[in-house]
């Protein structure tokens, strides 16, 4: 079944980018998309008929989470992660792996898989490639991911190499773990350090196993941002052109329009959730921290540009003063300020592409966000 | 004007429950009514179009809490409490009275007012009677309150009777300085301790005032609650019946129905919202510690019978999970169904009134409530 769709158009004035419809059993999303990140099957301080009335059409769970908590034989007897968070469009889940390197202890990694213990109760767990798909298979999201081995930054070109060959044979036991008859989508997810030659190598070869999607995996870890959009310029050409491409863990504005011009179709991030309840707010001329003295006595909305429901109905000083008292409206109020601030972006991102003027709408984006 | 309209209906079946409407600037509000409380300008954990939702008609803000914080200058400038919370439904303000006993440090009385040290930051404030009514006439609520001396339980006679005074002449000098061009209405408050006869003598005192409405405060602090009935049963006969009746910070089912049957049109009380975040949800069969153990595989709705935007969508497990992982989430959701079930019971009891059928509604409630 043909469940992705890619279109190239308008190739001069769009460079890269792409519109897309990845086909779901809960609803079609329109790519490039932006998934807002819900951790523990939630989207932090946003409930899910907020989240709708937003438009978002997919989000993110950690299988690393909730395998700690609640367990998947919670989320099992609920009738799956739809169900428990009572969210019926699309899901993702990511395999795990990424959690188990930079949020658990004493982390023992061999062929095998990854021992652990949980970052909440010091509890022994062990993760292999087949586990993960088992796990993520119960869980019952839309998407799912492959286990791979993320190295951070910097890593030694060795230690780049040892991961990418690792990522790639886990790939494949994903790959033969996976129950294909319960209409799920299995990524698979491109490593390869901050070497190009590794990208290309890995792309190709992850290619060969025909993914139903391709994440590029191990960026944003602290590479300076031209490093970034390098390696993105080694994988996507050797992706095939009829899957989805997911950028993972990266979500800034200026970041998603450098990808999405390299031929990115999706993202994941925990930026403007995690921003927004450390009062941070995206605008299109840049963050504003709404806290900040300036804001007591002024009773404009936050962005006028904004047409949120926190914009329509609420002044800086009211914001201000949520966030100075610690009262809990303050993080979801910005919360959902700062979702529609990306879904509204990768809308205008879309629209742009209809239009042949992406590359004209991200420079003018970029040099507005860059001048802050 | 003619703003409040009582309506006793079935004596015999009723006993002194009675129906009611109050008119404001901003909305009619049914009685007898459940206000909940919005401290700091917001009814924690929910946004105000959810409040709505609700059906919630008037709810209650604190003049000390906004007096430290953001200030009256900030909700001056922001065109008054409507405007910078973004309600256009009816708000109710309390002195300050209260909170300055209960809160305030190095607290000082004397016959001009309260001096006293700021919670938040140790600052220097001093509040009177004229004082309050200036701050309250500023914020801009619908219902302002006089100023009055609380005392705790257990408190002499003696301390009783000079509280009971004081109050008398401050509200005296709150009516004095109110300035009812302004569209708010100025509810008195009885005190009096736990001596009947005082609270007689207070409530016939305060009703010559000719206040728009009149509150009892100075219960549930601590007493028995059949002592708490009894001194509802001293003060309401003696206050004007074509005028709405306030038993202050009382909000439980049963004291609630206790009081209705005793006469009184209105309440707040803190306690729905915060046993919410707290775990401790309301039901009919009493209430229910949602981090319970035993919640773990429960997949029904926390409340069968109820039809909440909670019970609608999500499971005990779900909103167990959201608490065991302090997921902001769990406090919306459960702050919902506590406020959905209190403004449930203010139509139930309203409907029971309607129908001539309160005192039986309220044995089978009380039945029910006390047998959990």
């Amino acid at each position: 079944m043909q469940r992705f769709e890619g279109l190239d158009m308008h190739r001069k004035k769009n460079g890269s980018a792409r519109l897309g419809r990845l086909c779901t059993d809960h609803g079609v999303i329109d790519t490039p998309v932006f998934m807002p990140v819900g951790t523990q099957a939630t989207v932090k301080a946003c409930p899910p008929d907020r989240l709708k009335e937003l438009g978002v059409s997919i989000f993110l769970c950690n299988s690393y989470h909730l395998h700690l908590r609640p367990g998947v034989k919670v989320i099992r007897g609920a009738g799956g992660l739809h169900r428990f968070t009572s969210w019926d469009r699309a899901l993702l889940t990511d395999s795990g792996g990424y959690q188990v390197f930079s949020l658990a202890g004493l982390t023992r990694i061999s062929d095998e898989g990854v021992a652990f213990r949980s970052h909440i109760d010091g509890s022994y767990h062990f993760f292999t490639p087949t586990g993960s798909i088992r796990l993520q298979q119960d869980l019952g999201a839309d998407i799912i991911m492959a286990f791979d081995q993320c190295v951070g930054y910097p890593a030694t070109p060795h230690q780049e190499r040892i991961a990418a060959e690792r990522s790639l044979r886990w790939a494949q036991e994903c790959k033969n773990a996976f129950n294909s008859q319960r209409r799920q989508m299995l990524f698979g997810i491109v490593q390869g350090g901050m070497q190009e030659d590794l990208r290309s190598e890995s792309a190709k070869r992850l290619s060969d196993m025909e993914f139903d999607g391709y994440a590029i995996g191990g960026l944003s870890v602290g590479e300076p941002k031209p490093v970034m959009y390098e390696m993105i310029e080694a994988t996507v050409p050797h992706l095939p052109s009829q899957k989805p491409r997911y950028l993972m863990g990266v979500g800034s504005p200026d970041c998603v329009l450098e990808a999405v011009g390299r031929g990115v179709d999706m993202f994941d991030c925990v930026m403007p959730t995690r921003n927004a309840r450390n009062a941070s707010l995206l605008t299109l001329q840049g963050r504003l921290n709404i806290r900040r003295e300036e804001f007591t006595y002024d009773f404009s909305p936050l962005d006028p540009e904004c047409g949120c429901y926190t914009c329509r109905n609420f002044s800086r000083a009211y914001l201000r003063h949520l966030f100075k008292a610690d009262e809990i409206l303050g993080a979801e109020l910005a919360t959902i300020h700062n979702i529609y601030f990306m879904l509204e972006l990768m809308g205008k991102i879309r629209q742009a592409i209809r239009l042949g003027s992406f590359i004209e709408f991200s420079k003018e984006f970029l040099a507005r966000w860059e001048n802050q």
